[in-house]
């Protein structure tokens, strides 16, 4: 199985695949994940595949958010247990690769680099690099990277690393920030659903707003803040958005206060 | 084969479709239907699901259009003939399984409401309640939905019934309602296309506009009606967007006259 | 392996792919080249299907771009080589099917019209002309068309013909047009790229505009040209839209001028 994530929307990723499913001798099963990242950036689309591929049997994930791409960023193949991810080396596979190692219990990462990937056209190594390098990834078999033949193994520190922002919690105070709004319009930070256990109310930014265990716990129209599927606190709005009403995107700074 | 429906844009189909995977022990092949479904509109999903699915082979269909997603409304099994729907118990599953009957000539429907429903997260049921089940459905097999062990038998009293209006026809003036408007901005009404036969124009609203077998018996940028792929009379422009030409919306009453 | 492709958004594509599964006896892969191209813009989307296609193993592609649908335009099968593309005939099939072939090294096309394509809903031909016949032509064979029972073969005479425009070069002046606009605003002419071999900028319409061999080769936000993906010049901003900085958009006509 071969999973595809990108921000090319419409109709690019039909051509890488095109060549995954040319280069595979092998049936190979394609699941889109999505194609509308937000385009290049490589911090939510890493914060969503940290959230989505742990629920996916063994794959290979094919990542495409690559606003370098031509320059003279490495092109990545990295062996989290028994999934592996290609992409490139801009961070965006090293949030989803840990949590794919936590879930798999196995212990470290594996990385690879993609030889020769500067021989390939300066504006689609979705197509020209790294759907080959998944289909022969996928070929070969996860658990024998060093025998696909254009890899060449490299250490952790060679690579670009990249970590979410973590929120700080001081007592009843969480400072945090907005990783992404969803198509919902729901606000997701990085702070803990924990923060919220118990408490029935909190004040975002100095406003005071109830925390419900669902959306349908205000009413229509009615702003909450909740735990959201992937854990963290959310601020949303039933049956309406979430960033709209509370003025928030991308990156803003959320100050919580709970009693 | 499962289908996927939702109103979840992207990426959370991805998720669901991570979890199917990884639950089938079997290969099992997944075809989305949409994740564009309108936000939180059950009738409309319902109508679109009723058109669309009967041209399936027998198949699970995963359906989340669930805006009491976290209330106490049941999650569903609905078996009709050789499909499976599962999703939530707000009606959405009903007109399409009534038109898989008549499709499979089978006679009775059967129920079953998913156990432990609400020991899942609060928020992405279509995740951790739906997707788990249409794996245990499609591993089990649908003629066998009794040896499911997360599934109870229920009676049809037991959950929420949803009929879509229906227009009514007194001699030469029809009164029905817009039940969708399609992505070309075609109005799909609820007028049976039988009320056309025969007629080359009639009255939309009071307004002539002529009937036409297809977009293109009108100049470009004209009105029309005609009998839509589903059945039903559309009011339409030809290379343009009926639902600007007539100012309709989903849920606006549409009278048609013919002489 | 069936391809498809269209200009229907959600949720039409689904009542062809039920159509495909319910009538294809064996196994079957289908997969989405996209469903998003320009509503009724026969030449857009043969430029992208003649760049995407040929990436394919042999498939059955079948694409509906029909904007006279149900007028008495022929529905068609081409063979290319071992490629065989079903869909109307207005054109759209006819430059992926020539490119496909030089793919193939094969020598000429073979031309089939669909019988009785006119006996089916008048506004859905995709559900219910030309899926029918992507199925049979899976199901008998790319190789063996003849033996389809639907099918009549046709001279290259009978459909109708498409070349995509091709840009006129005198020296170092290009003339050429803006064949689409990707997702990402980048402006496609039809000036083939060696145009702009060793040169380091060049003017479009009078502009000063620096080559670069991608997107990062300038400041964010500022304008290049480059040769794209699929081998034109592009006109581009890097982390922007090369459309509105240009001010083009497709079928405008671009003049270019290098030292």
């Amino acid at each position: 199985m071969i999973t595809l994530s990108s921000d090319f929307g419409s109709p690019y990723p039909a051509a890488m695949k095109g060549v995954v499913l040319e280069r595979a001798r092998t049936d190979v099963q394609l699941i889109d994940v999505s194609h509308e990242f937000s385009r290049g950036d490589v911090r939510s689309t890493a914060f969503w595949l940290r959230e989505v591929l742990p629920y996916f049997p063994p794959a290979v994930h094919l990542v495409v958010v690559d606003p370098g791409v031509g320059t003279d960023r490495n092109a990545l193949v990295i062996r989290a247990g028994e999934h592996a991810l290609v992409g490139p080396d801009n961070g965006v596979l090293v949030p989803p690769a840990r949590r794919l190692l936590e879930t798999d219990r196995n212990d470290t990462l594996e990385y690879y680099v993609i030889d020769d990937a500067d021989a390939a056209s300066s504006t689609f190594h979705g197509r020209d690099v790294f759907a080959p390098a998944a289909a022969d990834v996928h070929e070969t078999g996860i658990d024998a990277l060093e025998a696909v033949s254009s890899l060449t193994a490299v250490n952790r520190e060679e690579i670009v690393d990249l970590a979410l922002p973590e929120a700080t919690i001081d007592a009843d105070r969480a400072t945090g920030e907005v990783l992404v709004v969803d198509d919902f319009g729901n606000v997701i930070t990085n702070v803990p659903g924990e923060f919220l256990e118990g408490r029935d109310r909190l004040r975002a930014d100095g406003e005071e707003v109830p925390v419900g265990e669902t959306f349908a716990s205000v009413p229509a129209g009615q702003r909450l803040a909740t735990v959201g599927s992937h854990g963290n606190v959310e601020l949303d709005v039933n049956d309406g958005r979430g960033d709209e009403a509370f003025g928030l995107t991308v990156g803003d700074e959320v100050r919580l206060e709970r009693d």
